[in-house]
């Protein structure tokens, strides 16, 4: 397996392109489209949040019969609590693109992500349509690019494993939580899979990565992850391509992390030898989540007492008289109780750019690994004034 | 009901201190002891997180029998994650007090709140129990100032009814959250009431009130809530006392959330006509504990997409397109999309040091309140610098 470039155009047959069509103020790209040559094998995963995006009931619809050729994506508004208007113009949105791309509405999904109540201004939409089918190329950055809100920089990846290729861009800044919240990605390959197997593969993946991530607790409401399968090389070795999968979406999931609201590092959390899998992600998971330890991160403080409580809150068993937890190399804590360590030194591991944090459990043989990041002023800053 | 002064003071019997013994760095007060002058009925209800503090686990054991006539609480140092010298030193500190105040050591019960994973300077909080049978008085502030951590402000309420008083004193400020987080709350009575029935009582005004307020998502490893009926002043009505305790525990969350750390406002989310009274405590507990609903409020930003997807993730059933939401007497949202609202009229009511949010379920008849506050720069600067 190899990295490659050109991340959703990297498989055979794909293409793609990002541009501006007029939502976003800031004047910047706001609208990306996928395609595949041929129509492809497709599956997905969506946010549990019970609100749903009206983008995400359209695409859930289109991909029942598990084939889809293109994805249409727009950035700035999120069309979700805007009730039948919204459909019908997740539904228009689809139809349009589907006339400029020759192929049935059903085979295009669509994707918005942004602002909460508004309505999309579907004239710029539309007008932006007009056209894509010769704009579509192997590009390089525009897709990804065009699907940001609050990232700071884009999230693409592509990797070569056998005879087969994945690649995949992403979008997710906050509201990036465990079960796939606030966060696109759209991954393509051109493996022969079908659906069935797909959304059992990506789901797998899913589970360790973008469902271990988390900026802050909320969960959004339009959160998705697709992929496309067009069958151009063939098939491929289950094994080695569930690997690939899950490599490219845990280096996903560790973007997003990395680049949470106002993070200034990613945080990685591995909670190891729990008693079940569910301790090891509860654990895990509890200790990413918790504001606490992130304001402690963000002041290089190895404040581990706030890592013992998130444990505690976790819902997991175990017995605190046996972890040990490790900053990097460094233990700091001894089976439940304060380790003799250099502070200096720690404080030194603490203010890297990725901060690996062990607790282990002593309990079982499951691990599991949480990515998070650290919390800031900053964050605090981008949501008090994030508004129309 | 009225209110009266002396807080923990005002029921009959009932005398206190708060004094200096050294454990804070700052100088300030962290030692303080509740005293009934005769042996009281008690109960308690304790903080979910698994981790427990030593003095939580000693309090338990002198609290088997229903009976305690003193309370005593050092801040600064939480004495959990201390293994079995943590345990040894809250048992140290009972049977000291209880020699000094002529007493069986089985009836003080013990708290500590602060800094998680130290032990407790026990030359300098022994020293201080020497003598405090003489300092007991009908104090007014001290005790609830001597029990701060990262308090602002004391916490103290006294109300008469009927024929009784119930007065207490509550310290939390950080780790607060629905299920007993980080706060103490110490409660007496001079009403005659049983243990079990005390119990009962306690339990039910806790889940209106300290389980149902948030500063972050922290469960803390030390909370208690406990109370101590001396009856001097015969028995109650079953009915009035628990009114009034429901009256003072409330009161006391709320001192609690406006005093969250780097809190600039309280805020109460009251979710009405839910289906069930758990789905009504889900969404409005959902809603204040949401970062970024809490960062929009920082910021006077009438984010209602926020608080949907806050009541999406709540896991309670809901119709999205029957919901109301309201701003203090403006509504925002209507029928689950948005209203037609004046901005400025909503800022106004938003820039107040208290904001009340009604969400309209319309799916039946159950209501829940939930408080909490914004979440702010300080909130984070507090917690990135607090340490030894």
């Amino acid at each position: 397996m190899k990295l490659v470039e050109n991340n959703v155009c990297a498989p055979k047959g794909f293409s793609a392109l990002g541009k501006i069509v007029g939502i976003k103020k800031s004047g910047k790209m706001d609208f990306a489209v996928l395609f595949s040559d041929v129509p492809a094998d497709a599956a997905a995963v969506y946010t549990s949040n019970k609100v749903k995006g009206a983008p995400l009931i359209v695409t859930k619809e289109h991909l029942q019969d598990g084939k889809a050729q293109a994805i249409v994506v727009n950035s700035g508004i999120a069309n979700v609590c805007t009730g039948k208007k919204g459909i019908e113009d997740a539904r228009e949105i689809a139809a349009s693109a589907a006339k400029e791309l020759h192929i049935g509405a059903e085979d295009v999904l669509v994707a918005s992500t942004g602002l909460i109540g508004a309505y999309l201004p579907m004239d710029r939409l539309l007008s932006g349509i007009k056209g894509i089918r010769n704009e579509l190329k192997k590009e390089k950055h525009d897709a990804a690019k065009a699907i940001m809100t609050t990232d700071l920089y884009e999230k693409e990846i592509a990797v070569k494993s056998e005879n087969f290729t994945i690649g995949a861009i992403a979008k997710g800044a906050g509201m990036v939580h465990p079960n796939m919240a606030t966060m696109l990605c759209f991954i393509t390959t051109d493996a022969k899979i079908p659906a069935d197997k797909l959304k059992k593969f990506l789901k797998s993946s899913v589970d360790k990565s973008f469902n271990m991530i988390s900026v802050d607790m909320d969960m959004s409401t339009s959160d998705m992850a697709v992929i496309l399968a067009n069958g151009h090389a063939g098939s491929a070795d289950e094994k080695k391509f569930q690997q690939a999968l899950d490599f490219v979406c845990i280096e996903m999931a560790k973007k997003i992390a990395r680049d949470g609201e106002g993070a200034t590092k990613l945080i990685e959390v591995e909670a190891k030898n729990a008693k079940t899998a569910e301790d090891a992600r509860k654990i895990a998971r509890s200790v990413i989540t918790s504001n606490l330890v992130k304001c402690a991160f963000f002041g290089n403080d190895p404040n581990w007492g706030r890592i013992m409580s998130a444990v505690g809150s976790s819902g997991a068993e175990f017995n605190e008289s046996l972890m040990d937890i490790h900053f990097g190399n460094v233990q700091i804590v001894s089976r439940g109780a304060a380790a003799a360590f250099d502070f200096r030194k720690v404080q030194d591991i603490m203010k890297k750019d990725c901060l690996k944090i062990t607790l282990d459990m002593k309990q079982g043989r499951e691990n599991a690994k949480a990515y998070g990041c650290d919390m800031t002023y900053d964050y605090v800053k981008i949501n008090a004034v994030y508004h129309t």
